[in-house]
């Protein structure tokens, strides 16, 4: 913006656009992305496809990892197969169960394990995964702050561990390839976490 | 060894040597580490530095990742911090404690780190990956089989999903550098697992 104030007179009516939206440009990397794969992804490929600037990218976006990671979060939403259900356990399930779901489509799946990967060389990738992961954990924690409020949790629990706990058992499931493909650990861990272990 | 016996005129005494122990090439491959980091990390380095034939590495570990998961495992056990206490509570605390204070090793985490990136993209090393981790739930899940035994934990508990849950908590922090440097979140977790999250 600074850049364009200080040189009005470059600016001719015919080169002006209108800026690429936010949702053409995610659009845009989503279409790079089915179409390159993951090693042709690059701002340069989405701002050709999008007929948008660099620098119109990087207002919405850091970096490379924060416009994949909201293009994975689009997708993987596609593959959520169940809907809340206003109780604690089911909604527990679903939302383990929506995670297993949408890891197990191999490209979403193959995209998130990429990321994660990335991210253990990559400062940007880090810091884009990281920002990701607060809004997760933010978003998720909502599941049990709401079962809080009806009574159904102790009120010394800390609802961002809860679900932190969930993500983090598909996590290592997915970047170990054991998702499986049946729900018996999923209903088996939310039942732990809800019953306890110890012997009472 | 087939290969041996084929073509027993190609051998000299000369030629022969003791074979490079097991512990020997564990040492050099710690060595090579130590000297070169993970990018200087290969089998023949090892081997080179072991005076060991490759075959002779390979004879006890598939592929570089096995081995380097090797010298990862002695690596990390070095900063096993607690000793086991007898009661699960203790138990749990000491397990999470020791896995988040191995992996707050700059070395020892990094290491960990790139072998689960590397695991993403490269399917030897997500074998060995996959047999690491097979060996370690089957270990640490003999802390919540004793406490079963000592009638601490409820009989319908899989031991080994109980510790799975324990260690994919901190494999996220790993990956998402959020170890921190307290153990309040460890000593919660453990405690959400005893006791369950539901109001009873």
């Amino acid at each position: 913006m600074a850049e364009i104030a200080e040189r009005p007179a470059r600016r001719s009516i015919g080169a002006q656009r209108n800026p690429a939206s936010e949702e053409a440009i995610l659009a845009a990397a989503q279409a790079v992305l089915m179409e390159n794969g993951l090693a042709g992804f690059s701002i340069e490929a989405v701002a050709r496809r999008a007929r948008a600037g660099k620098p119109t990218i990087y207002r919405w976006w850091p970096s490379k990892a924060a416009l994949l990671l909201d293009v994975y979060h689009n997708h993987k939403r596609t593959h959520f197969s169940h809907a809340p259900k206003g109780n604690l356990r089911d909604d527990l399930i679903v939302y383990l169960n929506n995670l297993f779901s949408a890891w197990r489509n191999p490209t979403t799946g193959a995209l998130f394990r990429s990321v994660v990967a990335e991210a253990q060389a990559d400062a940007d990738t880090a810091a884009a995964l990281t920002a990701y992961m607060a809004d997760r954990r933010c978003q998720s924690s909502a599941i049990v702050i709401e079962a809080k409020a009806r009574g159904e949790v102790r009120d010394d629990i800390d609802p961002e561990l809860v679900t932190e706990l969930l993500s983090s058992f598909a996590w290592s499931r997915l970047l170990t390839d054991r998702l499986g493909d049946d729900d018996a650990d999923i209903i088996k861990t939310v039942d732990m976490l809800l019953s306890g272990i110890a012997k009472s």
